[in-house]
């Protein structure tokens, strides 16, 4: 497999000075060339309702479907609200797992995520884990990227500027592209 | 204490025949006359952004901050989504943890749920009590009520019709009112 | 309730040197002079096997069960092995959960750990909280006490240095009474 | 890879009528001819004590690890007590984790359980994934086994009679046998 390995990144938070949608702006500067990642964003799906979905997907969660059809696989970008994932993050991943045809289901993710304090987004990650074993994700073990004191290591303008964390970023999505390769074979 | 108290009631499924807000509305027919449970629709919160809280609470966010300022205690009745409480009864306890003067964190909570297979939630319940540690709601351990294979518990019209069903629901709003009451002093 | 209130405090680490154990030593010298920690020793208890009970308790593990029998509330002290508590505390627990009559079942606990790195056993105690439900237990949900960087915080003797920690691990153990006498009421 | 894969399945429960152990016995009888399934005792494990690591593996541990550093994949049969895993087997987990060279770290992993009750280790099998991250070991996703009602699925030889519970728990041995051949490549 020489082509790009194509990956749909979702931040969990909506602010616009969000140091989770920093950090998966950073993941995509990261990204070695073998890997392009496409976003999609969180705003677009209304709050689930199912029978709405019956009725048709929405416009907005339909082209969002067929953006996520087309990856090989996920990275999750969640903050930490109330030691869960956001109620944000949580709805896009409810439209995204439904059928017909899941776009999601089966693919790998990896997951990370910034706190101000020193959490990290440690228990918010293991309830995206536990979701992922419904969904059959195979997600990334290793290396777990907790950003913590996240307002230390960002710059002004919200580009990641501190190195480990950079390191780590970039060893997690190599890690998803031995994972993806993994799982194409 | 004799005047009743007061529970707040939220149903994390919106779809119109959902077997959650059944459970809700069995609970509010099975509540003891000692106790008074209103609901509020989680369908009223929108996608939570930090940049709209901090622009003023949206009107309708602020009117059911206000219902719940009010309440003694919470009972939340969640569907499981892919392992999990939906995004939608995550995002409303998103707006209803956030400063200034949240009007859930400390109150006792009781939590419950339906679902079509064998898993009656249990997977969902665990975040739900999770995030209670964060908020420092004191959650009622017994009973746990995990209705299982939803459909066959309702009749046609959605009525609650199972008799240990009543009966556990019942049970867990004594306990949640022993809650209470145990807080209260 | 002007008596002495007594607390079982528990270590989930064996080695001599335990930072954990450490801290649980700590506890009994912060206690409020209204509490009264005893420990008893998690290596008193045999690996639980069923047929072993049936065949009577131990008389190690009666003995410890006939002292927790006479605690209003139990400490919980626990390393992260493997993203858990120990296998060692988990154990003692599995012993203390058993009929007849759990000296454990229904009275309220407080959690907290030690690790040499950064994530304090938050996943550790999330387990434990888990557990915490099974048994009817009331948890302190605050303050929670991760003491992260365990090796900064101890002397050479493992003596808690550290005011932070002295200071929370004091107001834990005012939480624990708080509940204790808000269950006894 | 034409040679069998071998598989080392270790139960958590200890007494000599198990449903745990029998689920074991039961899982290398309906291994496919590709596979091999050897069984280590979890009493075998001394409770584990960082001390006595130190000063030597004991003899019985030792051999223990020499059979799973042969192995290319786990088998964890766990009960549920205390809504986690039991402290037999994470007291086994936490001895073959250690360094050096521990013998389970990066290897694929399969779990499943049985109880009396409804819940069928559903709430144990998620600590056991939340210690394989730590672990690094890749969990098969699907089937989950959770045999429920145990005692109805037995003879009174403990043979497994259920036959959908046979298929299952061969179909998540061919799911292992898969994650460990996309793992070998």
């Amino acid at each position: 497999m020489t082509e790009k390995i194509k990956i749909v990144g979702i931040s969990g938070s909506l602010r616009k000075r969000s140091f989770n949608t920093a950090l998966l702006r950073a993941a995509i500067e990261l990204a070695p060339p073998t890997m392009e990642i496409e976003t999609v964003d969180a705003r677009d799906f209304p709050l689930y309702d199912d029978d709405l979905r019956e009725a048709g997907y929405p416009q907005a969660v339909d082209a969002i479907r067929k953006t996520c059809a087309a990856a090989q696989g996920f990275l999750f970008v969640t903050p930490e609200y109330n030691f869960s994932t956001s109620g944000v993050l949580k709805n896009a991943i409810d439209w995204l797992s439904r059928p017909p045809a899941s776009p999601v289901i089966g693919k790998p993710l990896a997951v990370m995520g910034a706190t101000p304090g020193m959490g990290g987004t440690m228990r918010a990650q293991f309830h995206l884990r536990q979701m992922a074993v419904f969904l059959d994700m195979p997600v990334v073990n290793k290396p777990e990227v907790f950003v913590r004191q996240a307002a230390d290591m960002f710059d002004r303008d919200l580009k990641l500027q501190d190195e480990s964390t950079k390191k780590i970023v970039t060893q997690l999505l190599e890690s998803l592209e031995r994972l993806v390769r993994r799982y194409a074979k």
